[in-house]
């Protein structure tokens, strides 16, 4: 798969030249950890919350990274202000339903989100993703397990119904737009021992939005640059404390020559 | 003292097996630390804090840690929810009064707290556990000092009092139900350099009473454990940067097995 | 400038003795690396930033760090408040108007603060920094750059109007109060790699005034110890997650002979 990979290695040189600015409203959790990575990777990181803010920040950014980890409505509806504004100046907005799959507010919250904004891609496991659809607004609880191949068919028919590029992360990533599917197969198990994990991953690829229209190439080459980081701190370091701290690394030091040789992409693209 | 050894391996073992799931609503410096020791210990931390998700969420957890560093009235509203349906579903509380002992508000708000809950154990270190006396309800200079030995048969007399055990961290720590008490003297210096060391020590509690029903023998169990990470990591890191990472690493890679064989306690159990 | 090397050397010594209780109401992105630095140089961190208790708790306090990073109407409202005490009790005030460079609602807000309490120091980049001009009330982009040397006249004129030290940091620091200019040649590029970092340095500003009256000699003081510090961390670590911890190494480690060795000021002091 020589193209994507050499095209993710085009993405990876666009953002350490172009340095875009990514505007995060993400939960109080992730937080750090999402203004580090995104520094790490060459990207630069604004956070910023306030419902009296949002709006004109939102219009210097070049990608909006919405997360609803440790949501309350206040921070909803900062969401949606800055979502709409995104919107209507055509910025890409890139959407994390942090416990979706488990709590009523949560996937409310990001249904209404999705609604009331252009949402370009949607990440999360696959409970998180399933939990969007219309016709089974029921809630899964926390142990729900799908497979990416159980979600594949789902995912593609959610993806063209919501019209938003969707990844379902996992040992193996999914990323569909309902016509072209890609898997991503690059990461390490320690990523799971790492809070955070997928909302830096989310915040990944808001940044390879930010230099790349093709939605599904932006997010696959994203996954992979991050599942790479994943492999290449496992190679330092064999516990959570010190891989997290291996992963920021990995995120500064990948070249984009390392990214296309390492990225392993599978699927029809 | 081989019997509470034995049984802390026990802990550690249903732990890293069971992967409880452990509700947090806790402060914002300690949130980020407090997943991923949780994380790294083999638990499987939720941290949720909103008004209108709080009850819904508590109902798949398997312990409530409630921490009011950095309070406001909304979080501890959502503690004395999420708080009251936890009582309801005899799910294990924790309660960490972080700053009882130095402000009115966050003495009053533990105190709302004990009083509207079931709260199983309270660790703090002693002037916070001795500021929730009744009948001496006044401020304490953070400069208080209490020894562990000095504070040992109040604190005896106010676990009886509330019907909650309590510890009282410290170089040497004190837990006690008013009828058994134990010595803890795992821990290491440096602990004292990292913030929120104390309110990961409440949260790993947590971890503990989820997969021990004997709030003593869990609370010692799980400071035990936690101090010796911290002596593993002492054994790693001279200075409190790389400390921090390498208690967190201990934390993943101390066996049941270690913990037998270092789990320092004392006292009648 | 032996003397003002020396000067730092005696700062350093007498925070360590004296671990000094600073009181932060800071971003929700900095505040454990914050607490972390803090207590890392020797200083006791205080984080509390609830409307009901900035009054009573900032006056334990010894100096007291406003930043307006991720602000909102009520967390702005508590620093007035903490800043109105601190101002009645003269304690000193160290004010960081995180991105009041771009904008609006924190240009604002930063100006309320100086406009409603004392304000001893004032840390930003040159664009935030010039934003707190008067006549001269407009948003600039992030991009606008300014170069120490462009600003150092206009920082002296806007130090005198407002009374408070200015200090503007970037490769080369700035410290001025109108009549005495410091420059402070400290630091290291991967300090600009992880985010912060700015947050951080102010923090350290609020250490050291709280043992020296002399506001220009504690500001240049910390601002040479913390990038002493990242070009410590730098010998360490060639990235910015391992350099995240090397720093805080670097805090804790550097001794008072260490920095008065390795301090580099020039200017007119």
């Amino acid at each position: 798969m020589l193209k994507l990979s050499e095209k993710a290695a085009q993405n990876l040189a666009a953002l350490r030249e172009k340095k875009p600015l990514i505007h995060n409203i993400t939960n109080f959790v992730a937080m750090n950890y999402t203004a580090n990575a995104l520094l790490a990777m060459g990207a630069s990181p604004m956070m910023a919350h306030a419902e009296n803010e949002v709006e004109e920040l939102v219009s210097y950014a070049s990608a909006l990274v919405l997360n609803i980890g440790t949501p309350s409505e206040g921070r909803i509806a900062s969401m949606i202000l800055a979502g709409k504004k995104a919107t209507e100046l055509n910025t890409p907005i890139i959407l994390d339903p942090v416990g979706a799959g488990v709590g009523l507010f949560r996937m409310s919250s990001a249904v209404r989100i999705i609604d009331q904004t252009r949402v370009s891609v949607i990440r999360g496991n696959a409970s998180e993703i399933l939990s969007l659809r219309r016709n089974d607004l029921k809630t899964k609880g926390m142990d729900a397990i799908h497979t990416v191949d159980e979600a594949a068919e789902i995912a593609g028919i959610l993806a063209s119904e919501i019209q938003a590029t969707l990844a379902i992360t996992g040992p193996m990533d999914l990323v569909t737009d309902g016509e072209r599917t890609i898997r991503v197969a690059n990461g390490h198990p320690l990523m799971g021992y790492v809070t955070g994990t997928g909302c830096v991953s989310t915040a990944t690829i808001g940044a390879f939005l930010a230099v790349d229209d093709d939605r599904v190439s932006a997010t696959a080459a994203a996954l992979a640059f991050f599942g790479l980081a994943g492999e290449k701190a496992g190679e330092k370091a064999a516990a959570p404390g010190s891989f997290k701290s291996a992963l920021i690394d990995a995120l500064y030091t990948i070249t984009p020559a390392d990214l296309a040789m390492g990225a392993r992409f599978e699927g029809n693209h």
